[in-house]
C-alpha cells in the first residue's frame, strides 16, 4: 500500500523560524515550496529539496495550505497583497508573533478574499521545531485545523486548538510571553551576582532551573485564586515579597549591580500594601495591573 | 537490629516555613525541641510531639543541632543571643532569608563563640517540605553538613552541599530568588489579559508553565555566552527583544493594562541596542547590569 500522500506546503517568510518550518516539511517529505522577499534566504532550503517560488502569487497556487511566518501581522499582510486574487480557496495559517488586533484584521482580509485563516503561535526556538515536546496552539477556523493537524503536527508534537476566535493563539502569545525577558534578567541579574565572587554562571543554572519549575508548581494555585477572585488564604503574601524589597535594593547598593529594573515592581508592592493587600495572595497584584493608579 | 537513634533536633522560629522544618522532623521521629518568640506558635507542634523549650537557652542546649528559620540573620542573632554561652560545641544550621554580608556576620559570632555554622536555604514553599524533589543548599562548615546529611535530607530530598563559605546558600538564593517576582507579575499580566475576554486565567497556565520550561532549557546556553564572555552567536538577539517593545506596550495602550512595570527593561533594551549590542545575545544584558550607568 503506497504512502499516502503528504499535504504540498507553502512556507512564506524565511527568517530563521520560518526556515526551521520549511526544513521540516522538507524532511518529513511534504512537498515544499518557500518564498522569501530577500530570495538568497531560500537557497539552503533549495538544496534540501523546497521548491522556491519566483513570486508570491506562484507561492499561494503551489500548495493549498500556506504558513506564514513573517515578523509581524502587517508585514504579512504586505507580503501576502500581491497575491489576493490566488486566496480563494486556499488556507492560510499564521505562525508570526503579533497582537490580536493584528490577527483578527488579517483573518478579516483573507477570508473577505475566500481563503479559510487559522491564527498560531509556536512556543519555543527554532532549534526546537518538529520536537515531540514542542508547543504549538491554533485559533481560528477548526475545519482548517482538522484538515491539516497531521500536517501542523510535523512542527511539534504538542498541537493544539484554542477555538474558534482567529486572534486567541495571538491572545495567548501576549499573554504568556510576558514572562520571558523579565525571567531572562532575573537569572542574568543572578548571573551578575555569582561571576562577581568568580563562580561561574553555570553554577547558577541548576538551581535556577529548580526555582522556575517550583514557580510553575504553584501558578494552579494563583490561577484559581484570580479566577475566584479571592485573596485571603495565601500561599504567599503580599506582605513577604514587600519584606523582601531592602534585599532586593542590597543586591544594587551591597554589589553595585543595576538593580533599576525593580523599582515599579516595587511600586506595585507599596501600592498593593497602601490598599491594604498585606496579607492577601501576591496573586491580587493582578488587581493592581488591571487598574492603573 | 534497633534502628539507630535519630538525632536531636531544635528548631528556632516557628513562621509557616520553620513550622514545616519541626513538623517534618515530629513525623521522621527525631527528638525535637521548638522555640518561638510568641510561645503560642508552639502549640501545634507540641500536639505533634515536638518539646516546647522554655527559653533560648534551653532550646539550645536541648540537641546537638539547632536548625534557625527566623526572617533575617539580625533576627537570628537576637533570638540566640541570650543563648550565647551556650553556643560552644552545638552546629547552627540558618534556614532563613537573608543577603549574604549578614550570613557572614551571624558565622562569625557563631564560630567565635565555639559554634560550628553551616548556612542554608530552602527553595520552596513550606508544604514541599521533605518532598524527595525539594532542594536545599548549604555553605559553611562541611564537618556539619556530613555529620547530620541524613538529618538534613528529612527536609529535602534534594540537599546539596555548594562550598565551605559560609554565605554561598545566601549568594545562591539572592542570585536566584530574582527570578520570582518578575516572573509571576508576568503571569499575573497574562491572566489580567485573558480574563479580560472572558477566558479562565486557569487557561493560561500549561501554557505559562511549557513557556518556563522552555527558558529553562536555553538557561545553560545563556551562561555558557555570560561564562565565555561571547554573545557574537546567539540563540535569540538584544534586537529581537528591542523589536518586540511596542507589542509589550499594546498591552497597556490596547487593553488598558498596568505595564509600567516593563519600562525600565524597555531601557535596558534600548542601552544595550544603543551600545551597539542588537545582533548580540540577549544574554548580554548581563554586562549592563553590571555596569549600571
Amino acid at each position: 500500500m503506497p504512502t499516502p500522500a503528504r499535504t504540498p506546503v507553502t512556507v512564506v517568510g524565511l527568517g530563521s523560524m520560518g526556515a526551521a518550518l520549511a526544513s521540516a516539511y522538507v524532511a518529513a517529505g511534504h512537498p515544499t515550496t518557500v518564498w522569501n522577499r530577500s530570495p538568497e534566504k531560500a537557497a539552503p532550503l533549495v538544496e534540501q529539496g523546497a521548491t522556491h517560488a519566483v513570486d508570491i502569487r506562484e507561492a499561494i497556487a503551489a500548495s493549498p495550505l500556506t504558513l506564514a511566518c513573517l515578523t509581524t501581522f502587517d508585514a504579512t499582510l504586505a507580503a501576502l497583497e500581491p497575491a489576493t486574487d490566488g486566496l480563494a480557496g486556499r488556507d492560510l495559517v499564521t505562525l508570526n508573533s503579533g497582537n490580536p488586533a493584528g490577527a483578527r484584521a488579517l483573518a478579516a482580509w483573507a477570508t473577505g478574499h475566500g481563503a479559510r485563516f487559522l491564527g498560531g503561535a509556536i512556543k519555543n526556538v527554532p532549534t526546537a521545531v518538529g520536537e515531540p515536546d514542542t508547543l504549538l496552539y491554533y485559533g481560528g477556523d477548526h475545519a482548517v485545523f482538522t484538515a491539516h493537524e497531521a500536517t501542523l503536527r510535523v512542527l511539534g508534537g504538542d498541537t493544539r486548538f484554542l477555538g474558534t476566535e482567529p486572534d486567541l493563539a495571538a491572545l495567548y502569545e501576549q499573554a504568556v510571553g510576558g514572562t520571558l525577558l523579565p525571567a531572562l534578567l532575573g537569572f542574568f541579574q543572578g548571573a551578575a551576582l555569582v561571576t562577581q565572587r568568580g563562580l561561574d554562571a553555570s553554577t547558577l543554572v541548576p538551581y535556577t532551573q529548580k526555582w522556575l519549575e517550583m514557580v510553575n508548581s504553584v501558578l494552579p494555585t494563583f490561577a484559581a485564586e484570580i479566577d475566584r477572585g479571592d485573596y485571603s488564604a495565601p500561599l504567599s503574601s503580599v506582605g513577604i515579597f514587600h519584606a523582601g524589597i531592602p534585599y532586593d535594593e542590597e543586591l544594587g547598593t551591597g554589589n553595585g549591580l543595576d538593580v533599576r529594573w525593580h523599582a515599579p515592581m516595587h511600586d506595585l508592592l507599596r501600592r498593593a500594601m497602601a490598599e491594604g493587600r498585606g496579607d492577601q495572595s501576591i496573586a491580587s497584584l493582578v488587581e493592581l495591573l488591571r487598574n492603573p493608579a
